[in-house]
């Protein structure tokens, strides 16, 4: 039998994160989020920075990488194309052992028709977002509009590179709640509601 | 002190209306849907059919009117401007009078700001979408995937055309629920649960 996999797609400071650990401590399941990167970095040789930022960075490279490419990525992947190789394995392996909670990673594609799936995505205010990355990781030199926009580009770039659909868009997601306007502890009430 | 209103956008065949009449007996408070149709059918003088055609269809027309207005569509207004004035006048007035539910008609946009609201959209799998129209309304001699491929093409162009947002994309709305997974019954607990 297959197993039940929540996963949370999340603009960056939405809260998915922090919603994702709270379900999976409300039912009682594993929450994979960090994890994977861990196992990712330790796998591949590359450090955990280089991971997080190869993995959700759909570089130049890649796509020059994409469309030089003849054998389906198997003459010359670049190293993110290793690192996508290596995410999919490590979450197909998740996906048939336990049920459990997985936030970002494409989860939603690579375990689907695997696992039996809800699919969530949280989004947020911008207003509310910014408030919450400042909150979270403190100030830095780049301006806090320009981090959140970056890192969205990045998320959406990343996941239509490697799932060839569109991040954030209703069709690819079961269930869709702002946090800035509900609150985490009632969009964490709906999820695991739903389990 | 402002009412709360949930506003409900939907898919063809996605069972938006049901659950938008379902929270409302929850709730114990009305919700608007044919009655406005009805209400602007009245005022218009025009009959209840053109009245919801015209309303939800942004015809060549329409947008020729809007290319060629120098006064703000005040001098040559088509029907479909005419209907929008008095649909925005009654749904206006439904916001300042009671709680509700109101399903569809740009209501989300029209109370922005007049209401406290919680704006909900409903969408489904296509095949679900099929069977259910088919389930409701019968079959007619246009084949089901077209109708509902037009009917949700002209509520895109609507939306866009009076509202200047995206319908269905996800940072207009509070909920997002998919129907043809959670079920109806599903949905009408999760809204409820939020009001």
């Amino acid at each position: 039998m297959s197993h039940r996999i929540i996963t949370i797609g999340r603009e960056f400071g939405s809260g998915g994160r922090t919603i994702g650990r709270e379900v999976a401590k409300r039912l009682g399941i594993p929450c994979y989020d960090q994890e994977i990167i861990n196992k990712m970095a330790e796998e591949s040789g590359f450090t955990k920075e280089y991971v997080e930022n190869e993995s959700e960075n759909a570089s130049r490279r890649s796509w020059a990488g994409a469309s030089f490419n003849m054998d389906q990525f198997v003459s010359f992947p670049s190293n993110q194309d290793r690192l996508w190789a290596i995410q999919h394995r490590i979450i197909s392996e998740i996906g048939e052992k336990e049920n459990c909670v997985i936030v970002g990673r494409c989860a939603d594609t690579i375990l689907d028709g695997q696992a039996d799936l809800l699919k969530v995505f949280i989004h947020a205010d911008f207003d509310a977002r910014a408030r919450r990355i400042v909150e979270k990781y403190g100030e830095t030199e780049v301006p806090t509009e320009k981090r959140l926009r970056e890192k969205d580009k990045r998320r959406a770039l990343y996941y239509q590179l490697y799932t060839d659909k569109k991040w954030g868009a209703v069709e690819n997601y079961h269930v869709i709640l702002d946090s800035s306007v509900l609150g985490i502890e009632k969009c964490v009430d709906i999820i695991a509601s739903l389990y």
